[in-house]
């Protein structure tokens, strides 16, 4: 059984964090994600939100999650300068609206002095992208990109695996992201305002599959192999006629020590649900991931019997036994992996607003660096793409 | 994807409901499970507790929670008594202390107009069970019992199922809950001060495995079935030697609509985690579900190809829909199936006290009915198992 | 990769053997699997054979399986006197007629020197069990009885890990048979001449699920877990109303190292095809089996991570090696199984005739001893259940 | 439960088909699995063989076999100018030599007359293989290409699903190889004579990874999709440092009706054992396979529960059920799944031989054009490779 939690923000602040929401209204699947990870964490109050750009609308939701109604503000501009001014105001601001607004937020929210959660991806454009990731090393804040499957306990489990050597020198990775919510093409007109975010590049980005999934398996893939895509030869598009936004991405991989890959992304795959998986090989065995069955990590070393390992169980690496709560046989699932980054973003914003630090496993979790990897490897693949696959260099930041 | 969530208590009293905590202190397991469910729900404020029968050790580990120190008290009874006197005071207290105090507290705050949350087993003995759902009967307050496995939205959804006929009539039911905790047999020493309740009858009652685990099974088998056992042949006792607590029962049952039926709990099985399972046969079809794998329900239909039934995926039942908070693919685990029985009872509570309705697929938390059929079927299991394995009746509440 | 195959009948006799088969004729499911599983073995030819109690309809089978037409019997005992005289006559017979038939041809078999292989149950009596096993031990002939799941190579390996010490003391076992073919209950007359011999007590035995799979599942606990039940309080009957024959039971088992048991078999689960499943627990881990997906064998030791093992691969014991004949990663079936039931047959068949020693690992076949305690246990469940689920003892031969 | 198995040599021939087998000596993973499905499926005689290049090795592993020893033969062309003379001679030859030897040993066989069963790859050039499938169809014999794999019931059930519309239009394909027995990287030396001919790229072929396993991935794809592949964007190589032969493939594939797809093949995965995989999405839902669990498919449809399809049970199409033997629940394995292709190649040869006509689902065994197709496959996968990955068509067979 697990003793009782360390809850970083009573600890080393002695007090929960302040959380402002900005965006996640009725209609978004992704804000009641972020503050039931916010509550889970048990580290924060949530004090004030903007949840919706509409600001009746942001009024009437703001109520209905409990918020006082002084700080139901109607737009994100307007919270950030009164909460950075109030004595008791948001430590922190946790960005989930559509991706073409995260860079002016979180920009605005750090030149307050505000930490920054925000969600993936970082920007919509490599220029935004470069510049925030400037900023957030310039201002020192903590910045946190809730790339949330990477918070999954046997996510992080794979991870210390690799970190300790059990998979030897890594040859082969195989990420898939496939699902099925967008394979009927009833897309609604890119050109009617009542069309949701997505379906407008201008506002979605300029690939909605590999900036809505496609950039998790990017950054689940560098996380549990610490590894960096060196290269890529990409075809994005969609599969299904008529359709203007892309659905489904393939590519092969080039590893920063050589190693292969593979990379499978669609949203139009009929009857999938959220089928995220990985797999790693090296020198000493192959480890086996699905977020569909997240508390299972499936090791099959050279030479010694398969394993399975879960949450909590034995073999557990330190990250690993950091990132469950609960006692072996008691599965998780998506609510606590994301909880846990947000417990630690928590950890990383109280030991900078008190002077201490982090412990080592709560500063794994996504940072401006990865949404800038994340961002240039967008573009590669769409430059690779319109170039009929050509083999193209991925950048990424030092 | 799921909209915005209903929030029962900002939408029927306009506030969260506040609650006090009674037991769950630092060695404790399910403690940290109650509190993550309640703010998972978002239906609760944590306001005051009595987090330890040691006061001093009680006001440390309230502080370390983030309480207010003047809401920490050093003994349930207490809490009870000034939380409701107090204009703010708690609405509902939460009991999870050792099960031979499960009465007393109970029956106080019962008896002090406050809704209660309690774990299981209701009490240790018939009487007290007898007597405290009487008092429920009676006041006409909430009573809630956490077997929070029937909070699982594929328990739900089985439940379902079986309530649209799915099954048919119901004629084999197996059931087993396997762990693996107490293999080594290094128990404390009964009689030792500083030995768990766990391992002292008096406190944890006739049959340790029976009270852990064995009740759950027991109430997720009435649970799915809507069935009652009515008569069982068991054995109980210890499998380790030497051992003074019960840490196996193997039964055989006999339900209230002729269906017959097998039982199967341990916590003495090395190796396993927690591996509580149900399986239900009848004329059009049998289901399966593994707490271990929660977010699959396997359906094989007379006459039609297997399937697997997922939170939120085709064919949900309204009960199974009202119990998931994700959207398909994203699974939940079992803080969210916990959450999904404080939920429930937050929305009985908040009903009852703005004199409104709850929704008929809120209403099927655990009650103090639940709780008594769970001591009449401890006493049969023991009774029998006394005997030889004599089939012995089970009584149960109309 | 596996070495070129051994194979006991050339190599020991320098012939294949020759084989007569009873019974499996057109309607048969077995008989095919017989014969399936003695080519696939290699180590006969099946030269002679009686495929009907209808002489006409005999000829006819026999002919469509490319049998010569003077090899065909219209009768069983002809074919053992006529093929005991041969000179190139049958060195063994593969019995799998009606239950109630076995001991006749069994006997005539072993009187005229032949070997036997023979479907299971043994016999339908007690009284022709003792003196059938009485006979094999008096003859010095191979009776090899068709527990066939005793040969998948998994269910081998669970056998080599019980020997060498993996599971410790069996403290726990589980074992279950549910299948749903007789869910329908649109059984036929047990008076009518055309019904199946299955539905008539006379011909199928006291208890048609017991001796259809009961034996099966009985089987494969003792040979795991090389252990004995000495003990069993059960009931038997039909869950399915109306029904005349038994359709399920359900026991509770003591063991003779004090182990404790649960047996649950059914044929009338709707939905279900053929899921035999054991697990067993014992002081150092547990290991589970599923005869549905039989290459995978489940390993959850003490202490360490959860193991999955599979055929030819890392931590083979000499018995599971033995047992699978395809490199690691090509799943051999139900059909191999059986064959390395015929394979051990035939090395002790080879051995006795040219008066060599078979090696140790081919000799853990069924026998008539098995036959002989499948035989007693089949009556004690059957003698429990008529004294309401009585604990009553079960002899088992030394 | 299945009936009588009809056995298309003894109904068509009214007797078994001879068979002589060309290579499979005792270094052979292959040859016994020939032999098994041979026997398996009940239609061959083995007669005659050339086990060996080695005269008296061939000799020895003949008599091993129970081969006549004047029907041993110590090359493959006397083999097959002396059965095709004699009139109680080989029907067929079955070939399974090094893979550059096929193209002549095959040629010979046609050109005496005697059908041919030859293993994978068909050849390893494009103008072997190209003469050989001119060479077939001219002579009008039967030609199976034993791409085994595609006679596991599942995967024939895929195709009929496929058939009858179950995915609507294909989108998407993805199907990959991963095995782990050349992960070690220390190969032999390609020069020494000891080596084994699948190092050496004269007798191996091209790509040791593409002959060995990639056809198989290729041939998987056409077989249940109906779909050619039209271009490819390949990179094949050694990821194991230092290794001369290819060890890994990756590709991104585009079909001839638009459908895109990934391919990933590797010999050098560390740990993994045989998995072949493939997933297929149409507009109307989503099938996945695994060999490792082969008796398994799962269906996603648009709009339903999800489902697990298994052989011979709910839902099974005509040729789903021609490919299962054994009564649902049985599972059967890779050896019944060689063995139905053997099956399949007897009814086409007895019903040339007999001037019948074959069923129409015993017709979709490979034959000499789907080896075409593979041999195209692997030259556009190694012309791309060296063009950095350029896309590049591949021809296929009309």
């Amino acid at each position: 059984m697990k003793a009782e939690e360390y809850n970083p923000a009573l600890n080393l602040m002695g007090r929960r964090i302040r959380l402002a929401v900005i965006g996640g209204g009725p209609a978004s699947f992704i804000g009641g994600m972020h503050r039931k990870a916010a509550r889970l964490s048990d580290c924060y109050d949530i004090v004030a939100g903007t949840l919706s750009s509409d600001p009746k609308r942001s009024l009437e939701a703001g109520k209905k999650l409990g918020l006082s109604e002084d700080r139901i503000y109607g737009h994100a501009l307007e919270l950030i300068t009164r909460e950075s001014q109030r004595s008791d105001g948001a430590d922190v601001v946790a960005i989930m609206t559509p991706n073409d607004s995260h860079y002016e937020y979180a920009m605005a929210a750090l030149d307050a002095g505000l930490d920054v959660i925000c969600d993936k991806p970082m920007t919509n454009t490599l220029e935004e992208a470069i510049s925030l990731h400037s900023k957030v090393l310039e201002t020192g804040l903590v910045f946190c990109l809730t790339h949330n499957y990477t918070g999954y306990p046997m996510v992080r489990q794979a991870r210390g695996m690799v970190e300790e050597g059990d998979l030897g020198e890594i040859r082969l990775i195989q990420v898939e992201y496939v699902q099925g919510g967008k394979a009927r093409g009833d897309d609604p007109d890119p050109g009617d305002p009542k069309t949701p975010w997505r379906y407008k590049p201008e506002k979605g980005g300029p690939s909605l599959v590999m900036g809505d999934i496609g950039t998790h398996a990017h950054n689940l893939l560098r996380y549990i192999s610490c590894l960096e895509i060196t290269e890529v030869a990409a075809e994005a598009g969609h599969i299904v006629p008529g359709r203007v936004v892309d659905d489904y991405t393939g590519a092969l991989l080039r590893l920063s020590n050589g190693a292969r890959g593979s990379f499978w992304v669609t949203q139009a795959a009929a009857g999938m649900e959220n089928s995220l998986k990985i797999r790693l090989s090296g020198t000493r065995g192959t480890l086996e991931w699905e977020q569909e069955t997240p508390h299972r990590l499936i090791y099959k070393p050279l030479g010694g019997p398969w394993e399975i390992r879960t949450p909590g169980g034995s073999g557990s690496t330190t990250l690993g036994s950091h990132s469950t709560q609960i006692a072996a046989g008691h599965p998780e699932g998506f609510p606590s992996g994301f909880a846990n980054i947000y417990r630690d973003a928590a950890e990383a914003i109280a030991a900078r607003r008190s002077g201490k630090t982090a412990r080592k496993e709560s500063c794994t979790y996504p940072k401006s660096k990865d949404g800038l990897a994340g961002v240039f490897f967008v573009k590669a693949v769409l430059d690779s793409s319109e170039k009929d696959s050509h083999w193209t260099r991925v950048p990424f930041p030092e």
